[in-house]
């Protein structure tokens, strides 16, 4: 595997990289960022997916997202991938719009054609960007965990619920939840996986916790599950009364 | 105001109390517990409510909650109240079912029959309950947040969505959000306020929201948004790799 280094800054004692690579899923060129935080030489740290919105690259998250000193602080890899394959010949939305084709892959394998060459963000994301991270940074893949904004808030929580077992979080900045019941989510539902609708419940986080889907999380309704979020939830008002 | 003090017990530092006093709202003798943090003599402390759920009372959280500590630590004064009225001639579920009546006051003030005189817990808990809490503990009245629990996470909501000047924060363990579309919801809200769906909408988060109410709170969908609340995500990640 070759990794081109496009930029490399140092951040909050770590280290803040962009890098490109020839994609086996995309058949594209595909651009990613990694920041490794401060750590011990032979150390494997935990890695931690963000995944982003329609319209946006890595570039958006990994400049505006304030994830470097947190990171820092808590020893975690932080690895934002690009929404989409890019680059010439790659088929976008015919009429141009916003919500399907480049900048917005919904974080599945598209079967339809022309998209189904290229559109292989899930297999891109689930299978071959893993290994890359494990082969070149160090990265403990035992534990991984995964959240997203809006769009990738929809992949997050749709590849967590479909690899139960992988991560141990998932989390969500304002997610799509039921893509399938939505026109922008029909649209790119339709258009990457065709009318079947069987197929899109793979795809649809209410569909797939209504299929049974679920993170391997015992909590249920009682105070064992409010007791243990309750610090959550006490420093997230406390930072507000105290604003 | 006369209040009867239970019990005190020293916890981490502060006081934890529970109490008794006469409600001018719900006609009934009330319970609910103060957790008072260690603090200067004469600071005002912010104060945070929370709800509980169907079938519980103050004790549920006071006793399983895991606040004291993280209160402690942040300075909170934390106030759980009752569910419910209680008490003789306090109507109940006919039934004697645990979804309406005792323990499940719904935080709304009934309008019906038998329950219009008792059931007052949206008054109790905006209006009287503060009186109190401002006269009795070194509270500072503009420093309030909200959360709960399932219907206690209904009660905070609906509340915050209708004060919106008054909560600082609100947030909620497994809410119900929508109770005028579910038998247990539809069965609260009918019997407390009667058949006109229209008086629902006011006890109801997400009618609330469709009717336009909203906290004072100018995030959007944008990256100031997702980088303000990235560190929150963060350590919620890093505590589940670790563990």
């Amino acid at each position: 595997m070759t990794v081109e280094i496009v930029s490399l800054n140092r951040s909050h004692g770590g280290m803040q990289g962009v890098y490109k690579h020839d994609s086996r899923e995309t058949g594209t060129r595909m651009t990613f960022s990694v920041y490794v935080p401060p750590h011990q030489g032979d150390a494997k740290l935990p890695v931690i997916w963000y995944l982003s919105g329609l319209t946006c690259t890595h570039a958006n998250v990994t400049e505006k997202g304030e994830f470097r000193k947190t990171c820092a602080e808590l020893g975690l890899i932080f690895v934002a991938p690009d929404t989409s394959p890019r680059g010439e010949g790659v088929p976008g939305d015919p009429a141009g719009a916003y919500d399907f084709g480049l900048g917005a892959g919904f974080y599945v394998d598209a079967t339809q054609p022309p998209f189904s060459r290229n559109y292989r963000m899930r297999s891109y994301l689930t299978k071959e960007l893993p290994e890359l991270i494990a082969s070149q940074f160090p990265a403990d893949l035992n534990r991984q965990s995964i959240l997203g904004h809006s769009m990738g808030g929809h992949g997050a929580l749709t590849i967590a619920l479909s690899h139960p077992d992988r991560y141990r979080a998932a989390s969500a900045f304002s997610p799509i939840v039921a893509p399938s019941q939505v026109p922008w989510g029909i649209k790119a539902l339709a258009g990457y996986l065709g009318e079947n609708k069987g197929a899109w419940r793979k795809h649809d986080t209410v569909a797939l916790i209504e299929d049974g889907a679920r993170f391997s999380d015992f909590y249920d309704h009682s105070y064992y599950f409010v007791s243990t979020f309750m610090a959550d939830h006490l420093r997230w008002h406390a930072a507000r009364l105290k604003a």
